[in-house]
């Protein structure tokens, strides 16, 4: 269980802010975005006197506003096709846990989500890597790849849609490439698209769901708290039409006995939101992007394709070590008395040795702070570059 | 992953439930009390617009709230020795995944709460049982027994004290006994602590982080929402002295980001509680217990020992089969209307064929209602025998 690149670098960002240096966070994917009005709103409703379990595969009320949501995508979801979870987190470890026995494979591209690898450690399960890259927009590696990949050992693949970290949305052919490779070799498919609604420049994000003759499966892993903005709630759910899954993923569910209660109290808000909510989001977040791809583009040596989706980019950087990189910028920089914190790519990757060049930016903060971040970052890549002894570019 | 014996019956209450009857729940360890006013009261404080990851090891201070009160018990904590779970459930989890590697086992005595069963396989582990037995009141068996069962995989000791499901209180001699057996042999003591505060007759619960000179095998799992009837809040806590378990602990929470945040927030109203909060509420479950002890007792081929702890007890009834038992009581009976449910004490042990005569009954709801419940067990015991051809009692 490595600890994790996202996180582990925090001791050093808070020595750098008790100093007095202001840390802009590039790190992590925590929206600055406010969780929606008719969400919060509904904590006053919470006029109930004991705080009581939940049922352990959550509420009717929130299981049936998830259904609601679904329904408007063009998804029909009996009752018992879908579970709440304890975010999007536990459903991706519920999902490995019923697809796969300890020592089994599940296969997915790299640079990945850095959990992926705890959740898989938890339960026993390895990670079989295809390594996307970054001049090709970290897009899916052709078929021929995936069959030389496949093991006996594989049970599944884990397809993060659109992608955290590198923002890359998988079009409707390349998961339905996925979705048939996995269907020819008895593997489920495993679909975290809790990025569904980032999506930039007019895309629509592919649900497995939305597929035919995949039904059987495909499992989907979403996270109503990510998608609202409401990170620190701690709420998600598990969806598939395979009722053997959903059975095995009902008894880890009774397991943990139940999901975050106050959270199911208040998600279905959601409902009470129009279409102009998640537009409202997507064209600040594509703004955002656009200001940090068009600034970044401009540092020499640093290399950015445009994200697709999702809220973050793997980026490359005129380094060697971007470990050492990350860690120098809260040690040893600041600009104006400031620094920003990134999360080094090496955490992305299961390949040993790749991403050293890379960092994982997420464009979550507002203009203004992104702005400065750029500048930061612009100055912090001459100086990095000097203190160890790199020409200047 | 068993199903939970105290969920599966579900569908057959929720069955009995549209017929029209009512169902009386002796089977799950959901208190009607209700929660503190002062921790329902800080719902309304929460005026944050963005609801935000909280850090992964827990807001501060809700970490602050729970060192003073381990420190009102004469237990002092430095910061980094306590981190906030996702209920005691997680705690649990955590904990066997930071002593264990796939493969290895933990001794618990059985009957043992159910779920340790999920998390042992969710870590790949497996339980190693010693047994307790009803005429010796569920305690702990004499240190030749540990010694015995020890194998060369056993990692740790979990100890649930005051026990799920029997009620048990081990004594602070037991509780030595077992650390000093954990010390002797090289084993983590896990002690289950979530029921501390709800102990009967003056009694005291002995804390293992209370113990001079276990500082480094210690692990004490301790739940927030159970101790204060905030069950469905999901907030619950792990410590230990042992700063390479922390270490490890915080790796695991660093992997599923953070635990549950509104929960985070409302929980440190419980520092305004005194403690008249906890003296009234043991007083009323210790009127509960004996109500239904007394009113057990009286029913031909029962047998109870008065529980000295939490808010179970395992009672052995004139029956052969208690999961066809709690299973009939659902589908084929009914008294004035109504029924109750029970859970099979078989999914309690992990040695086969044991606990077949026993249910485990929570006493969590009114006086009225208990003696109610009573009424229908006696009646529902003789028309079971009936209905089964055993002879009248």
């Amino acid at each position: 269980m490595p600890p994790s690149p996202i996180r582990k670098l925090a001791p050093l960002a808070n020595a750098a802010k008790s100093r007095g240096v202001k840390v802009y966070h590039l790190n992590i994917g925590q929206p600055d975005l406010e969780t929606p009005e008719p969400i919060r709103a509904r904590l006053s409703t919470i006029t109930e006197k004991t705080y009581a379990y939940s049922p352990s595969e959550g509420t009717p009320e929130y299981l049936d506003s998830l259904r609601q949501y679904y329904h408007k995508r063009g998804i029909d979801l009996k009752p018992g096709q879908i579970i709440a979870t304890t975010g999007g987190s536990e459903a991706v470890q519920f999902a490995l846990m019923a697809v796969g026995d300890p020592g089994d494979e599940v296969m997915v591209v790299e640079p990945f989500y850095t959990n992926y690898r705890s959740f898989a450690a938890m339960a026993g399960m390895k990670l079989n890597t295809l390594t996307a890259h970054g001049d090709d927009g970290f897009h899916a590696p052709p078929l021929s790849v995936w069959e030389k990949a496949l093991t006996e050992k594989t049970r599944a693949v884990l397809l993060c849609n659109p992608s955290n970290p590198t923002g890359t949305v998988f079009s409707r052919e390349e998961v339905v490439m996925v979705a048939q490779f996995c269907r020819d070799h008895g593997l489920f498919l495993i679909s975290d698209e809790v990025y569904r609604e980032f999506v930039y420049d007019g895309r629509e994000a592919t649900s497995a769901l939305n597929l035919a003759g995949f039904e059987e499966i495909v499992i989907v892993v979403d996270s109503l708290s990510k998608r609202y903005s409401a990170c620190g709630i701690r709420l998600g759910s598990i969806a598939s039409r395979n009722s053997e899954v959903m059975d095995t993923m009902n008894r880890l569910a009774m397991g943990r006995l139940s999901p975050p209660g106050l959270a199911q109290r208040i998600a279905p808000g959601a409902l009470l939101l129009g279409p102009e909510y998640t537009e409202g989001v997507v064209t600040e977040y594509q703004k955002r992007r656009d200001i940090l791809c068009e600034g970044l583009g401009k540092i020499p040596g640093v290399f950015v394709r445009k994200p697709e989706g999702a809220f973050y980019m793997v980026v490359r950087l005129p380094i060697e070590d971007s470990e050492d990189f990350a860690a120098w910028l809260l040690t040893s920089f600041s600009y104006n008395g400031s620094t920003v914190m990134v999360a080094p790519a090496p955490g992305f990757y299961a390949t040993e040795g790749l991403g050293k060049d890379e960092v994982r930016i997420a464009y979550v903060l507002k203009q203004d702070d992104l702005e400065a971040s750029i500048d930061i970052l612009a100055h912090a890549l001459t100086a990095y570059r000097q203190a160890r002894g790199l020409p200047a570019l």
